[in-house]
């Protein structure tokens, strides 16, 4: 009975070895043998878990947005006040775990779309279907401080989501190379400042 | 007295390739001997021209820096215009060069940024000097372009530059990723419409 329960652990271990040691060294740059090495589990049964190394990576990357959106849903359920300041105190703590690596390695997904973004269908649709998740949940979030008064209303909520991707993105690979948050937030701070609501009542209180 | 001419044709040759190379398949899913059959270059003579693959790679990022810096200065030596109606004509000839590429591989330095971003110090260096390099000619480009009345001139051009480079890499991720340029046009549009003067007597001519 207790045979499911390891194997789902065993599964588990391996797909979070994999996030780290694919957000260090990249994905050609790292080994099956030495994701199994490292949660001690031996070589042979890593195919009863995963048809090949790209699917396991397509798993990572799964697992990877699964564990960032669910921080998403529980800064916003555990916060309070206005759209705007939650969304500046999430990235601040996103940045704060960032700054816990002492590599500055940064994000899985934007770290393995530079290199296998287009390697194979599979690559392009996990990395394509997250990304595009953050970039609606963005837009919805955008689209409540919009109508809280704290964010423009002349530009699409869509438009100004897709560039919050992009730049984030930008800053995290600047992060990576400089070893800083800096780049990080900074980028935050003019997005703030380029979709601050030029009238209206709150922008006073939020900006 | 043809040796030296030989030798630096074959150098080129293999920094060439390997730029090719690298973008398509990343620096660990490249090898040596990959790029040296490809150029027909006998696999032994590599060491007489690089001490390693990563110093290799260095110069092959070197290589890239100095072939987009001559593509700007040839642009804006060669157009004419308000600033800002030349970095948008430049801005859009990358994008129609980045089309030709039918795997829309999109930027080596922003696609080794997120694979070797941090891994080692000669890496970060060359890195971090073209990516300075790159923000400090938007920086002075949209300098020019506050002055002639076509830029918001209550943002500092270094903070708009640097919000232009980080967005431009996450376009190119996204652009590599759908295969499509879209996310690039789209990009660089949102960017112009936020950076530009909301006063001032040229901007309908401009935007």
């Amino acid at each position: 009975m207790n045979r499911p329960k390891r194997n789902e652990h065993n599964r588990e271990s391996i797909l979070a070895k994999g996030m780290e040691l694919f957000n260090q060294q990249g994905y050609h740059g790292t080994g099956i043998k030495e994701i199994l090495d490292a949660c001690q589990v031996p070589k042979g049964s890593f195919y009863n878990y995963f048809d090949s190394k790209e699917q396991f990576a397509v798993e990572v990357l799964n697992y990877h947005h699964t564990q960032e959106s669910a921080k998403w849903q529980h800064h916003f359920a555990t916060t309070e006040g206005p759209r705007l300041q939650q969304i500046r105190a999430m990235l601040d703590s996103f940045v704060e775990d960032y700054k816990q690596d002492p590599d500055f390695c940064g994000c899985l997904l934007t770290n393995l779309m530079g290199e296998v973004g287009n390697l194979s269908e599979s690559f392009r649709m996990v990395i394509q279907n997250s990304s595009d998740e953050v970039i609606n949940c963005i837009s919805e979030d955008l689209a409540i401080a919009q109508q809280q008064g704290d964010v423009r209303t002349d530009m699409s909520v869509a438009h100004m989501a897709r560039l919050f991707w992009d730049s984030w993105q930008g800053a995290l690979l600047r992060t990576k190379v400089s070893g800083s948050t800096q780049p990080l937030l900074e980028t935050v701070d003019t997005l703030f400042t380029l979709f601050k609501a030029t009238d209206g009542t709150r922008q006073e209180n939020t900006a």
